[in-house]
């Protein structure tokens, strides 16, 4: 047998027989099969204390999930063949829903891939590896995504700080090809220049695009309030469906220079305003000058990381929530999301709930919203679904 | 003081003030206030043990939700301007969500309107009385809906099995105007007919709409099963985008024939079948043949009504879906609803994720919807949500 065995510990199957891919190290039976004798990214055969057969997954005996499932089948190569499957089916599924090559490719263990994203731009690829597994391999993933999809570059946006949990190096590096200059994308009929080197994540964040259609479907005549606007993903593609007026509101001034070339880029300019601020300052400030907005976007980066930032966390939500909804103006729109995995779409509910009922408002959800179709989720897998999206109607007290 | 007051006992005004509308017999202080001293539909003054006012509510002494909020003030008159202001209030907010007079005009709670639910279909107006504190103003209701609206015609659908609970009698009458025949709307592009009087609930269901628009939007090129398809509002859409193929499958033969009617309406018949038949049969024998499709709407009626049909209709809902899976084509969708609120969305989940174990397939969710903008969902009132919908991917095993 080429692929040495990692055995569980009595019971210790549950997890990836119910269908999820993870292993935490305090699962293996160490006796049987130390960890030590694995390198990071070796593949290991994964049995049941029993000895039964679970699949094949690659290790790394320094992380906390020490090893991941590649597959339920035994001696798995894992070369650029395996990559090129997963990829190739990953991609079909992207080619039934969307009709223009911009999306997330591969969405980790929900595509069979876990330590791996990658968004697509066009021709140009943008991949994120978050583990020692696809780490070793990176070499047969380049190769599988030029046979597939002979991209004019590849990226490797190599910067996520989950690498460190894995011992990896952080960079940034164009891996293959040519980075076009300037890059540019579309979402929801919107154009938008990107910049993958500098930018935060892959370059961009496709996850609440199909939210960001139904703010657009519903923009028209409105005057719009974006916090925490990014480079205007949110705000663009409003103005262009006839919002009267968008504020664009984010603490970085690179972010806005971005936004601001891409409302020119798509003729919205003169219906778009940037604040440079800190978003609880601008809350604030508009309270205190009794500002008031038809419809206010409230998309934070994630404010909890990591679970022992819960509390505090929880705390910033709960404050930009209830300061949001003291500048909405009657019958007005707060659209309220939260990508941080450890707030729960019920921890935000019950956030708006509250919030609601403290200013002696009226609040109902009138859609709810989540990760689009290029971010699916594995229902065994919990840690796949972490965006959460509520579009709150707002009227007087009964 | 004109309106007789209602006390609760000590602590049990606390779901009221989290937001809650509903008022369970068991709270009220009875030696304080005797329900008995009520008739039907008679207004009270709520207070808790302390003599704090929590607001206006109506009474039905017989029912086991003996009383309803209609506001957080005390004294209110609860007369046709009550109503106007009411379903004024609802009808700017799906003024503004929706650019068709085609919608749930007023959603009950979750409106400020416990015990009314109104549908819009053009200038005919559906309206569903399920309490005898509604059942006693329903000349006041009709006058708000006619000053607001000037409707042809507004029907009382009185037939919800809930009128029995309030010990009211079952109708469903032409209140004011003239029904035209025959009645036609709009939803996603297509046109509809439909039979309010001997139809199901209202006539339509509008709860699915943004899902089905999910569906027609993917459905180009596709051959598409349709389980209790009623009388094609999934289907047609479907069709009309470019669907390949769409079987409607229900054992209602008059469904079916106003299905049928509707494919025609829409020039799609050509790529339309309908098979009169129980669904689980329908199912055995696909499998048992051996046939395939790309894509399959389950999209049962309630099939848990009372929560004591809890363990029988989860596991009907179970083998519906186990059943389908086993006829969807390879990388097919299965797009998984479910309109029983006491299945909730983690037991949908939970059927699904272990049906795709069971037969061995990689099961993702690419999408989950939900309620459309006109059944608004009241945070504090979890009665409020009953619809989910998982578009679920399903590729060969990882």
């Amino acid at each position: 047998m080429d692929i040495p065995e990692l055995f569980l510990k009595k019971n210790e199957d549950k997890r990836l027989r119910l269908g999820h891919l993870w292993i935490f190290s305090n699962e293996v039976d160490i006796k049987r099969s130390p960890l030590n004798r694995f390198a990071p990214g070796d593949l290991a055969q994964v049995a049941a204390h029993d000895g039964k057969p679970l699949g094949t997954a690659y290790v790394n005996p320094n992380a906390l999930i020490c090893a991941r499932l590649l597959s339920r089948k035994p001696n798995l190569k894992c070369g650029p063949n395996f990559f090129k499957d997963r990829i190739g089916t990953a991609l079909a599924k992207r080619e039934k829903v969307f009709d223009k090559p911009y999306y997330r490719l591969a969405f980790g263990e929900s595509d069979g891939l876990p330590g791996l994203v990658i968004d697509r731009f066009g021709d140009v690829l943008s991949a994120q590896i978050t583990t020692a597994g696809i780490e070793q391999r990176k070499e047969a993933v380049l190769a599988a995504l030029v046979e597939l999809l002979n991209p004019a570059a590849i990226v490797l946006k190599n910067d996520n700080s989950q690498r460190q949990l894995e011992g990896l190096p952080m960079e940034s590096v164009v891996a293959y090809g040519e980075l076009p200059d300037p890059l540019v994308i579309e979402e929801n009929g919107a154009k938008f220049r990107i910049d993958i080197l500098s930018g935060q994540k892959t370059g961009w964040f496709y996850d609440h695009r199909m939210s960001r259609a139904e703010l657009a479907r519903i923009a028209n005549g409105q005057r719009i309030l974006d916090l925490f606007s990014y480079t205007g993903a949110w705000s663009i593609p409003a103005a262009r469906a006839g919002a009267l007026e968008v504020i664009c509101v984010d603490a970085s001034e690179a972010a806005l220079q971005l936004a601001r070339e891409n409302a020119a880029l798509n003729g919205v300019e003169d219906r778009m305003r940037f604040a440079h601020s800190d978003v609880f300052d601008f809350l604030k400030q508009a309270r205190q000058e009794r500002r008031l907005y038809d419809m206010i976007v409230l998309d934070p980066p994630a404010l909890i990381k990591r679970k022992k930032d819960y509390p505090q966390g929880y705390e910033a939500y709960r404050r930009l929530n209830h300061l949001a909804l003291q500048v909405l103006a009657k019958n007005g729109l707060l659209i309220s999301a939260s990508c941080s995995f450890h707030l729960s779409r019920e921890d935000l509910h019950e956030i708006l709930r509250s919030s609601g009922r403290h200013i002696d408002r009226h609040l109902t959800f009138i859609a709810q919203g989540g990760q689009g179709p290029d971010h699916p989720i594995d229902p065994a897998i919990p840690e796949t679904q972490y965006l959460k999206t509520f579009f709150c109607s707002v009227s007087s007290a009964l």
